[in-house]
């Protein structure tokens, strides 16, 4: 006999037919017993007498042939999807059993490092694992988007031979005895590959050995990344990231409505144009709002971050904000320098709800200004030689963007830790469960 | 004016339009140049008056308007998509220079080191760049079956916390001045997610620590994994697998045609059922043929795969073909044991053409046979507490494979080394460029 899924139970009312699944619950009324059977389409309830479901307790893994019968209409369940229905159970094959479960996985109430140690058990959790159907929404639009514009995907290699943005937030790998690297992120050879495809995108994993604890942070993350050749203008890109964002939040709508109902969460309010703002405007906003006088930072702090984007949705109704012209000393190498004002580069952040979700900027195409600012930025060519050919053979004007899909995944639901995110969060003291101490 | 791309310009008969790309080629004619512009929709031939093209050179980087006019009869090139038209360029702007090309970029001989060493360069050859576009059809066809096989797609981890498979072939990395390594494989993690989604695959970062350098090997590949609870039989997985190869095959038989041209190479022969042989029988076949007793061998060698594929290829006219039951010393802890034979597993390996490209297993999903197989096996059970959860608390029948997408794509190409068939190969000399020798 072929299982059926639960969903497709409906399908198959007065006859009998075999499902299989996890006890999601079990209620005894008398010598009757209910088991709410969760497998991977949804939860069907099972009715059983005392003496069929004997033993049977949360989580173990049954295989049960029965009818499928109309539940009587005091009985229906309008919250559930099989809520009309019900399976008479005939034989109950038990695949295998549970252990006593350590906390009640219904109501899970756990902090949050308990959640992370136990993950693969709270992942059983419907609204633990409706993050993770959210974000698989976002990574397949995005991928959708993408091939839909014409982008080639392609696979970045996580090994590298030198850290290649600079920065000490690099993991060395014992390399055969050598030295290689994690890539802080797959940025060069998007760029080389610009000059092959033009259009290019990835699903790629960055690593970054981010030495605090915070809620933004992971030491391992995936980066949806894109570099676009032959811009005519730096602002293509904001168009096109305006583009993504508003497909990815345009599908999770459709698709995700159950989830976004289990997280109270409201897809973020977006203009058909987002508004845009120079950093240095946006730090005289921070500074007349909170009087505190923020005109000669660098950079958002991530109170500024949360400052400006209250502005932007009191005054534009926006949940984002292109946040433009960053100084040229606070960007990478290959950022393209305002050609009006070279301090400033033709860089951008996108910010959502507080937080920073997607950085970008048009690159420097041209050979001899890249070696140029490359010595200025004190690294040396050389070590840059195999990245460096895209550019001496021929580079289109270029730029292109990264959005970080735990973070946009965190804003959408309304997360209150990235770690939330992220199927096996990797931090400074977790990869998987705490790691010991330092010997 | 709207860049329109080469492939496109067809639709502009008469009528003046932009493009832009890469010189291809360049011919002089007297006072008239051809140049074969390259875009990444193809290429475009573009005539000139010599003036206009002045120090125009192959690889430079231009935008040309121009009006869309038919060729000359005589002049029509059946093999080009768009050999029935030329622009007649007006205008000629110079976006990039491209210095002097190291080697003809068209006739590519050059040694596989050297190939690899200009990969940003040798990848604007049609040749080379054909073999990831075959690649990338791949990739997505795997994907495309999964998800209609109603799989769940994940991110697998590339940070772990052991050496899962145990082993020597792992790079430890530094982590936070802590000791933590590359995944071998996303295997842990997809079993863990079949207790959460019942079927899951992934498209991951796998990394070997292979202490020898092979035409089969690479220290980080692609793994196309796949997981699948509630199975009935081991054999399942043989039909799965099948399913996805067929698909795979199919769509780059239709969507690949020009690249399988390019590479003169026919699509693999795959039977309705792919033959399958015991570990045992192929060993017995191979000895009959060779003449050597390799009966008490306890795995196939490259030699032996070579062999037993080409018997295969005779004997049923497939290109294809599954070895089963390798012995359980042999295979990892996870492995289920025949019920008939436990000195052997329900495990399988696919070869193609004489390589093995995929291998698989059904699992052991029991709790307690588990915890005592890998104390078997010589490991401890608490190095594996996170990932026991799993199976702690209720875990289906379960089993899996992974193709090696290297692998796959060299075979239907029928390239000669591995490290054609990626991108930005790593092995034990190379990351990007040679490593330097050790200090």
């Amino acid at each position: 006999m072929k299982r059926v899924l639960n969903l497709e139970a409906k399908k198959f009312l007065g006859k009998k037919i075999k499902v299989a699944g996890w006890v999601n619950s079990r209620r005894d009324h008398g010598k009757i017993v209910f088991l709410d059977l969760r497998d991977r389409s949804g939860i069907l309830q099972i009715v059983a007498q005392k003496d069929l479901a004997k033993g049977v307790k949360e989580e173990d893994v049954l295989e049960i042939v029965g009818e499928v019968k109309k539940r009587p209409k005091e009985m229906i369940n309008p919250k559930l999807e099989t809520g009309e229905i019900e399976l008479k159970a005939e034989k109950i094959n038990i695949l295998a059993k549970a252990q006593t479960l350590p906390f009640d996985l219904r109501e899970l109430k756990l902090s949050l490092p308990k959640l992370l140690d136990f993950r693969p058990l709270s992942l059983r959790n419907e609204k633990i694992r409706a993050i993770f159907k959210v974000q698989r929404e976002i990574i397949d639009a995005f991928r959708e988007i993408m091939k839909k514009l014409d982008f080639f995907e392609f696979e970045a290699p996580a090994i590298v031979a030198s850290a290649t943005e600079g920065g000490a937030e690099v993991f060395p790998i014992d390399y055969y005895g050598k030295k290689a690297f994690l890539a802080q992120s797959p940025q060069l050879y998007k760029q080389i590959l610009v000059s092959i495809f033009e259009r290019v995108f990835t699903v790629a994993k960055a690593f970054r050995a981010e030495p605090s604890v915070t809620t933004r942070h992971l030491s391992e993350y995936i980066s949806l990344d894109c570099e676009v050749g032959f811009i005519e203008d730096w602002q293509d890109l904001l168009i096109i990231c305006e583009k993504v964002i508003k497909h990815i939040l345009k599908r999770v709508e459709k698709n995700c409505q159950k989830e976004l109902e289990i997280w109270k969460a409201k897809i973020p309010q977006i203009k058909r144009k987002i508004p845009r703002l120079k950093l240095k405007e946006a730090l005289e906003i921070i500074s007349r709002k909170t009087g505190k006088d923020k005109t000669s930072q660098m950079d958002l702090d991530p109170e500024d971050e949360r400052e400006i984007c209250k502005f932007v949705k009191e005054e534009f109704g926006s949940d984002f904000v292109f946040i433009t012209h960053y100084p040229t000393q606070k960007r990478p190498f290959y950022t393209f320098e305002d050609p009006k004002d070279p301090n400033f580069t033709l860089s951008f952040d996108l910010l959502c709800r507080g937080l920073e979700i997607v950085t970008g900027s048009q690159r420097i195409s041209d050979y001899k200004t890249l070696v140029r600012k490359m010595k200025k930025f004190g690294l040396n060519p050389k070590n840059f030689k195999f990245y460096l050919q895209a550019f001496k053979y021929g580079m289109p004007p270029e730029g292109g963007f990264a959005i970080g899909a735990e973070r946009i995944t965190k804003q959408i639901l309304g997360l209150k830790n990235i770690r939330e995110a992220s199927l096996f969060p990797r931090d400074m003291q977790r990869v998987d469960v705490k790691l010991p101490k330092k010997k």
